[in-house]
């Protein structure tokens, strides 16, 4: 099968590369780049040298792509926004689309403009889009020709939350949520904030109290839980190059830990990118570095009545385009973990 | 004025021997350290080669210490259950003591044998020891012949909290911490979990959901709010030597924004140490590295009702040896920031 | 076809179970540890959890291992001194063996006596015994039942200098090599010189002048040049996980660059493993992380007639397990990057 | 004495902003800044908050420097090739100047034009200018008004390297010296090459074979060794805030060890910024962060008649802004460690 990236640049498009260009059933056949056209993709990615056998950046234009008869498939690494203006000739030239920005992730035309400060730019396109995590979201995703990839906080906080919400184990009220981010979350920018001076030995937090990420997890939550969930977000970011640690306080009600714990299993049964961990051993991104995998686990705390849940992602893997890979493999009938292992 | 250090083998001891050697007032007399007696304390701290005049580590033993009639005042850097056997001897010949371990951090035996795991090893003591802030602690302080320095956490989550609540600008319930801590915040430890291999791109939530600076948290806001305070805190590891970022999560109750700003700017007008930030701008641990500065600030969600605080401390200078040296210089009527600037 | 891992607690071990986990042709039939038997592997390495298939440490036994008539290839991920030890029986019960341990990497059993400070544990073995860096040892090497794979630093260092030297570009004298190496180098160590707060902000020479891998560098140089080679080799450990750059001053005698990149050329081309940068384009270990890569280049210096030729690998990679799956691909007839993109 | 900066805005800048503001004999009363007129300074120097008591940026205008009649000293810490059009003024004026920019570093004109690629902006103020190592430089450099500091690579071998060509002990020929440089090393830039994620888990060299402190490194040597000296010098970035490692390989001679730490013990006898270290304990960045020291060691090689000398700085510090604090220091008859302990 061939498939394109639009907008390969940066990290995320380096991770979808570097995933593609090992995958045993995909044959990468266009890579777009509006500022670096016709420059060897190799230049912008060094640690992708000798795999991809000469490939050079086309130009960024959707409606060559779409006219490229030989592309099944085609991911969207664009800034949110760009990302619409490629997907409706491309759905309609009756391309797959996974798309990796913001502009598909929303339902609500409204909140995307609350939060991302423009008009939606297709609304009337959201119909064809289904949000997915693979997991968790409802199968029917297959027959959308349009998938919108999850951000990497709301990955980190939805897998473990929403079972929980869907199954009114939780209630809705007094979610308070951290999360801690390495600097690639931010992308590739010449930005002295993003220095390696600036950022080593800094924890710092960014963006309160309202990220961009906060509409769509408390969108997704609202409907698991089939009642508005308003939620406390505070992301951070650590001097680490990759990985999401998420800290989940929520009042417990009368769940109990083992309820808990019996909700997650038998949500992620076989799910091979999920690593549900005892109670008290707590995630750790160094150990989901480089791979698909969530890991999750809880404590409940008897004197506050809250539990505790903690979660680890690699933010370019399962935040991003490890997550779209996923996705592919699934809608395209190959085996979920082709080229992810 | 001379001093003595006891236990000056860990990072919190190098830095108060660093303190202590290029402060204008203080001659540092001894320093002890039970497995290094006789050697060169240069060499187990090479960063301050030339600094110490050669001085070596003397045995540890609390009542050769209470002897040394030269010695004005005593730093214990010690672990909890160690500090108290020294305390004793040295209050009792009439030093100064100030100790930098948890063992009179509590006012509540019964407490410290909860988190400690051990029988308090001298409750007795504890009336004649204060908790300082110095801050905001009574000024009464100065009369205890021994000062117990707070626990780094606590140190990041109560000089925000503390006048909030004593003001009844916000009430007790549903405050939720999380705090993400430097390296060094575990000690000077030949393990594998603090390996730079196993710390590196780590961020890592630990000790859930009780860990040991709780009971002091909990202790001294519940002393701020003249009534039971119980909290929510998820320590957290980054890959940075030094520093704590502290985010909290608390509800706004009638409090607006600038009434909480205008408790901090009338609790700390005219302290060196506090930079209290404006909304918004958030504190960043690498602004505090190496001072012995903390910086907060505060924002309001009308979402969720939250105030949503953040801080930023050195946890080896403000969090430890910069507290104590601070305490030493309001003790002896030094300069409030002699040997910190 | 089944294989085995003898020792796979370590850095090394964790990178060669993730690349045997996923190998299309491999089964990993038996890993061994003498302190962990009976635990599962993934809860030593958990980043691979999930992958290993309830997998669990078997004892550390060389004749059970040489009984097992399932295994037809073994891995020694073992300390040097050990490895021999397990060598022979497998040997003799007819299995491949590819040791990654330094117990093969010497001709000379005096030399190994001089740098490893022991008598060497089976010299009759070294003749069945070949030392391999696959893309430049003679092609008889798979005719040995005994594969001893190079060091980390040799690796970086053979692969530039070994065919300039065969061809009798360069001469042998005044030769110095300056490696610096990821913490990785040094094994999973719970030692307090290995703490992330020891060696982070800490570049460090060590082993000066007589580092082991010093022994191996020469003995190879030599042979290529069929003369004695004595060089300077002042190896530094930097704050990164893994990766060695490499940064060699050479003697330029009659040797033009462009002679020396045809030489290059000539000897790598058709090498998946191997990038030859243009002159003033210097590797980077951030290039090759992951990567079984080498990346090399070179400069001249008219001034002083020196040619200046770096080189970066990922030491884990082609500096230790990546180079010895390559080896066994190889061996074995499979494609020689199976596994390893 | 009141003294001002005239291009504050680096990380030079801050590390002499730092150490000014706490020392005890200088007001720093003039800060200047091109682009940040009118701000206060403590907004682009977080880490100096509530230090400099309010004081902005100034226009950055030599004239009106010059005629500044309350200042005494002034810091140039400005690019090659502005730092010129201000130092002829301020001399002018009677002002010390401490120049850290490279444009008084080279007695030759014609070497600066070779290696900064543009004329010298003011050759005949190089008449007036003396470079200043204070612990080897001729004592005469006192009576000069302006004074080049070093750069920070040279620092790190000139100082190990001058006694021994002063003395003969060495030869001049086949020098080879590496050096391994934190990231603030190449100033404060909003520039993707230096961003953490780009630096992070890299090791690479650059600017080979000719980097610019190669014109100053064998200025230096040549006068020291009375011939000319050329050498073969490769830089690297690490990733690390600051620090500069550098490793230099030296033919032996007839010089024996004992000599070569002779030689130093005469040249550095009293100097608080020197730690000669015994023979094969190697100098660690982390052992200089945040002094004014350097430190250095020698081993012997008889099978290469080679010594390897090592050297750590941390460059901000003796490589920088702590150096032109030194100089100031002996320069206006204050301590020579005052405010840098």
């Amino acid at each position: 099968m061939k498939t394109a990236i639009a907008g390969a640049s940066g990290y995320t498009g380096e991770t979808l590369l570097r995933l593609l260009a090992g995958h045993p059933q995909v044959e990468l056949a266009v890579v777009t780049s509006r500022s670096l056209t016709g420059q060897p993709v190799e230049d912008t990615h060094p640690m992708l040298r000798g795999r991809l056998g000469g490939l050079r950046f086309s130009p960024s234009e959707p409606e060559s792509l779409a006219a490229n008869g030989e592309i099944d498939l085609v991911f969207l690494a664009l800034p949110h926004g760009t990302a619409a203006a490629f997907a409706r000739p491309l759905v309609e030239s009756g391309k797959k689309v996974i798309d990796l920005s913001a502009d598909f992730r929303l339902g609500s035309p409204e909140l995307y403009a609350d939060y991302y400060g423009q008009i939606h730019p297709d609304p009337e396109l959201l119909q064809q889009a289904a949000y997915v995590i693979p997991e968790i979201s409802p199968q029917s995703w297959k027959n959308f020709p349009l998938v919108a990839c999850p951000g990497c906080y709301p990955t980190s906080i939805l897998m473990p939350l929403m079972p929980l919400l869907q199954e009114k184990l939780l209630g809705a009220k007094g979610i308070v949520i951290n999360s801690i981010s390495g600097i690639s979350g931010a992308g590739k920018k010449a930005d002295l904030f993003y220095s390696f001076i600036e950022r080593h030995e800094s924890v710092v937090a960014y963006g309160l109290p309202w990220h961009r990420h906060l509409s769509e997890i408390e969108e997704q939550l609202s409907t698991a839980a089939e009642a508005p969930v308003i939620v406390q977000f505070a992301p951070h970011l650590a001097p680490m190059k990759s990985g999401i640690a998420t800290t989940i306080t929520v009042p417990g009600g009368e769940c109990s830990l083992e309820s808990l714990y019996a909700a997650w299993q038998n949500t992620y049964r076989d799910c091979p990118f999920v690593s549900i961990l005892p109670s008290a051993q707590h995630p750790d991104t160094t150990h989901v570095r480089g791979s698909n995998r969530i890991e999750f686990s809880a404590v409940f705390d008897p004197r506050t009545g809250n539990f505790v849940i903690t979660s680890a992602i690699d933010n370019l893997m399962k935040g991003a385009a490890g997550q779209a890979v996923q996705i592919m493999n699934l809608s395209c009938g190959f085996s979920e973990t082709a080229g992810l292992l």
